[in-house]
Parts: structure tokens; C-alpha cells; sequence
């Protein structure tokens, strides 16, 4: 797959979003949080969303500049109005908002209305960590995104409901940024387009039972996700919820309610500088020592920290640059015109 | 198994603590927490740990009686020194305060030095939840209980590690309550009295390779157990990391300490209040309705949420009593005549 510098891909995403109508800061935002994303190696939630965000600005669903308001119903309990701006640009401003509040309370908990994509989970976390503290976010999806089963279920009732937590070590925080469900959604797609088989486990048909085929999932009738666990799923099903209701339900959203959000986002942030006189990152890092101590599984040559994966790509690809698929730079060149934005690739 | 009145078997363990030295409201507070798991159908945390928690009197490691310590270090940070009372005394007084915390200042955490074993940890979030908030707690252990590998290790770093979160409801508390790992010890000491093989992907032997053989956990050299998660256990390894680190690590006791605890329990509790309007309960059964109306998968009757069985076997036996088995009766006798209590089954 051909590299692209990093900075003009950056550049290409804060042009981008500026010709879509954002302030400059704010364009600056979520394109770097995407450029990041694919930096890490999580291309699904990279620089490709360039081209899904635009076509968002295009038809409404994304404001950009609309006012992120913040509303503190009590001491340490924010809700934020996103107004349907980018998601990143109210989910980062809740992060601001709590690691601050956080830093004098000692604890405090945001959640969103209207609320777009907020792209990489694990990105918002990872800010509280690099600030010092612990961090802990989950983001749901209104039931346009239900793709995945309840435990012993066959018809959809939850999204892939991820969650992500991070705290800080005296080199890159511990970062775990997970699906609650067995797969995403775009795996099944990647794999449709492959004409190839998922893993066992994955998905459901229609009438519930088990398949690889990627064809029973999209159907129709369509199929569904299994929750994370395996024969234990009664636990990714709860975690689900868990994502459920700190995401939504706990912002005063019903799960039937028609009001229109991609993600509903929550975080938790906890400064620990109180409870361990300022030793947290130093305590996290003999932490990791230890777990990565262990000598490794005949099937693995190391031991690594949750997140450690994603910021060694982070650093090869600072220098390497960002791969990009032929089709992604046409999508990309095309949705560019659409906005008025001569690009080549 | 023959079946035993809940009354018995609670008054008996009231004065069990009583005889071992603990004020009358403390062991009434651990004999009933140790009656709800076996009510909940949670018999390896319920009524047959009298036995455990005497004898840790008499050797010294449980301090009936001893002061909890309560240290807010910031307004809503709780630092719960324990000072080895049993673990349901310190946990549940931690509850009450940030509870009422919570209630003033929306969320508020807390966390436990030299705390003993908390028991069944959905106790704790249950609490927060008929008090109408939002609980989440984490137990982890001390060194001594490092069964599990990280992800992709051979060599134990951390413990069983469950968490456990709750909300309210309309009729009972939604409630998952986990371990982080593929199965308790409990189970495979269970699987080795029998002579029987564990389910496949539950542990390792000694070096590092997939056994079902409980002798090859046992050893010598002892083998370990895996974090949960089948092929994606990078999950359950990072959830047990996240256990680790609100449990302990973040009440400034490092890994590596000598400090002598059971578990070191966590519990962040929310007042979803002024988020909901004081529609949180309402909001939640929504939810809970819409999850279990789904039709059910081909293997199952029925979807149930989180903590829904054990809600059930509570209400049937309290009707029909607790079932113990013969060598049970034995050792709770044997352990009542050691600090010179006269009973009999």
C-alpha cells in the first residue's frame, strides 16, 4: 500500500474540514485526532473518515462550529450539548472540562447530547492519562448502529458499545481501547468484499444460529453480532450495557427515544495525585514492569502492555508515513471535490 | 443437597462473628452479606466462607472489631483504611459514604488499604443501586493470588481480578458482576476433587501450554489461569489491568509491596439525578425492556439481563432454604467448636 507523508495528510483534513464550513481550530482537531488514529494503526478509525465526515457536513448531519454547551448539573456531573458539531470537537472539550474539574474535586463524569462520531475511543481516555490521570469512556450508538445481540438473544439490541480506559506510566500511558461485541461491523463488510469467512463465533444468522458467512449477516433478513465472550458472552452482554448506560441512559436519553446522535459519549476522570501523593504514573510503570516480567506463552514473543502495540506503529509510521489504500485516495479526491477542494494524491 | 432455614443459618453465623470477637452490627453485616450469595445462588462466596472468615479470626489476619479509617482526601476522593476488619465491614461503610457523597457532589470514589475479603463485589454496586445511583467496583488481590497471566505470558501477574457495576430499576437492579479471568480457582479445585477435565481455553500448565488437566494448574511447577476473552483476551488482560489499577495502584500500594491485604477494593458511585431528572430508574427499565424483548436464540428460552438468575434463585431460596452439603455442616462445626461455639445441622 503506497505512504503518504504525515503532514500532508494532516494539512489535506484541516483544509478539508475548513472548506466544510469548521473554524480552523476545530477543522485542526478532528482531522489530527484522525491523522493519530491511523498513525496508531487503527485505520478504521483513521484518516479514511475523512471522507464519511464530509459527507456528513454535506448533508446536515454534521454542524460544524456549532456551540459545544456546557451544562454542570452538579459539582463534578457535566452535560454536554454537542449540537451535532464533530464529535471530537465535544467529546475533547468534555475531556478539558473534567480533567480540570477532576483536578479539584478529585473525580468528575461528563456525558453527551447530539453528539456525532467521536472516531477513536481510546483517544479521549489517553488525553486524561497524558494529563496525569486515569481516564475511563465509553461510547454507544442509537439504535441505527444495533448490530449486536443481547446473551441468548437473536435480534440486535445493542451497538458494538465500545469502552477504553488509560492511565498514565513515566513513558506512553496503558491504553486498552476495546469492543464490547466480538467483531465490528466493518470487519463483516471487509470480509463480504473478500468473499472470505469470519472466524467461528462471530455472527449470527437471521434465525440466531451460528455462521461464518458473511452473507447471513447483511442478509436479508439480516443477521446480527454476537457480545463478547464466547461461551462467557453473558459478560461482553453486560459490559454492553454498561457502555449502554453511561453512554446514554444516564444523560436522560431513552433507548427509544427518535432524537437523532451517532455516539453517545461518557468519561470518567480521576485525578489520582490526592490518593497516592503524585506517585500514580510511577506506581502505574512498576505496574507494567511487573505484568511484562512475564516470560512469554510458547505461541507469543512477548509480553505487552494494552495499547503498546499502537504506539510502536505510532512512531514507525511518524517516520514511514500513512498507508492508504488506491480506492481510499479516489474516495478521498472525489469527496474533496464535492466541498470545492482541488486535491491529488 | 439437604436444605437449611435462612434464619439458622444467618443467626448461626451472627454469633459465629460474635464468639470471634466482632461488635453484634458487624457480624450481623458479614453473615448477611455471606446469606445473600447463597440466597443469589452464589454458593462459593455464600454461607460456607463462615469457615474461612473464623479461622482467619482466630490466626489474627481478620481483626474483628478494628476502626475503619475514613481519609477524604480531596471532597469527593475516599481513602478507606480498613486496618484488616472483615472486608464486608470496610466495603459496605465506604458504600454508605459515597452514597451520600455522590449525592452532594454528583460522583464520588473511594478506595481500601488492608481490606480483607469483600466476598460476592456485586454486593457493593447492588448497595449504590437501591440507594438509586449507579456503582462500580473492583477487587483485586495481593500477590499471593496471582493466578492469571497478562496476555500472551506464561508466568501468573495478576488476580482473578472481578468487577462488578449495578443500576436501578423499576423492580430489581440490573447487575453483572465478572471476573476478569476464564474461571475462578475455585472451579478447578472443584474440577481436581472430582478427577474431572476443565473446558478448553481455561488454563495453561507450567510452561505456558493450553491443559484442561487440573493437575497440570496444580503442579509443582503450578501452572496459571487466562484472562477472559478466548482468541481476544488482550481484553480480559486489560480489564484485569483496569481492576488492578482502581483497586489498588491508585490508593498508592505498588505491586511489588509486602503490605498485607485480601483485596483492594474500589467503587466509583454516581447520583444520576440532575443528569435524568430523577428518571434514572424509569430510563433503565426502558432499557432492560427493550434488551430482553428480543426473540431468543435457538440455545436459549428466554434473555435475561445481568444478575436477573440470581434475583430469581433468591426469591426460591428463601422460600426453600439454603442447600449444603454434608462436609460443609461438618466444617462449619468443627470450625464453631474451635473458637467454642456448640452447634450441629
Amino acid at each position: 500500500m503506497p505512504l503518504f507523508p504525515v503532514d500532508q495528510i494532516r494539512d489535506f483534513g484541516r483544509q478539508l474540514f475548513c472548506v466544510c464550513g469548521a473554524p480552523e481550530d476545530e477543522a485542526a482537531v478532528v482531522a489530527d485526532h484522525l491523522v493519530e488514529a491511523s498513525l496508531m494503526g487503527i485505520d478504521s478509525h483513521g484518516v479514511i473518515r475523512y471522507i464519511m465526515y464530509a459527507q456528513e457536513c454535506v448533508n446536515g448531519n454534521i454542524r460544524p462550529g456549532a456551540k459545544i454547551e456546557l451544562d454542570w448539573r452538579s459539582e463534578s456531573l457535566l452535560l454536554a450539548d454537542c449540537n451535532h458539531n464533530f464529535g471530537q470537537v465535544g467529546a475533547y472539550r468534555l475531556v478539558d472540562e473534567l480533567v480540570r474539574r477532576a483536578g479539584e474535586q478529585g473525580i468528575a463524569f461528563g456525558v453527551t447530547h447530539h453528539c456525532h462520531h467521536v472516531g477513536r475511543l481510546g483517544a479521549y481516555p489517553q488525553a486524561a492519562a497524558q494529563a496525569g490521570l486515569f481516564g475511563f469512556a465509553v461510547a454507544n450508538s442509537d439504535k441505527s448502529g444495533h448490530f449486536v445481540v443481547p446473551h441468548g438473544g437473536r435480534e440486535a439490541r445493542l451497538a458494538t458499545n465500545p469502552l477504553a480506559w488509560a492511565a498514565p506510566t513515566a513513558t506512553d500511558p496503558i491504553l486498552l481501547d476495546m469492543s464490547t461485541s466480538m467483531t465490528p461491523e466493518g470487519k463483516i463488510r471487509t470480509a463480504l468484499h473478500a468473499n472470505s469467512e469470519l472466524a467461528p463465533g462471530r455472527i449470527l444468522d437471521a434465525e440466531g444460529r451460528p455462521t461464518t458467512d458473511p452473507k447471513n449477516f447483511y442478509g436479508p433478513p439480516r443477521g446480527s453480532i454476537l457480545p463478547f465472550g464466547g461461551d462467557l458472552a453473558y459478560r461482553g452482554y453486560g459490559l454492553s450495557l454498561l457502555v449502554e448506560i453511561l453512554g446514554s441512559t444516564i444523560a436522560g436519553v431513552p433507548v427509544s427515544d427518535d432524537v437523532e446522535y451517532m455516539n453517545g459519549f461518557g468519561l470518567i476522570a480521576i485525578d489520582p495525585g490526592p490518593l497516592t501523593q503524585g506517585r500514580f504514573a510511577e506506581l502505574c510503570s512498576q505496574l507494567a514492569a511487573h505484568v511484562t516480567s512475564s516470560a512469554p506463552a510458547p505461541s507469543h514473543s512477548e509480553v505487552m502492555l494494552p495499547g503498546e502495540r499502537e504506539f510502536r506503529t505510532l512512531r514507525q509510521r511518524q517516520v514511514n508515513g500513512i498507508p492508504l489504500a488506491e480506492e481510499s485516495c479516489r474516495q478521498l479526491e472525489s469527496v474533496a471535490a464535492e466541498v470545492g477542494l482541488n486535491i491529488s494524491f
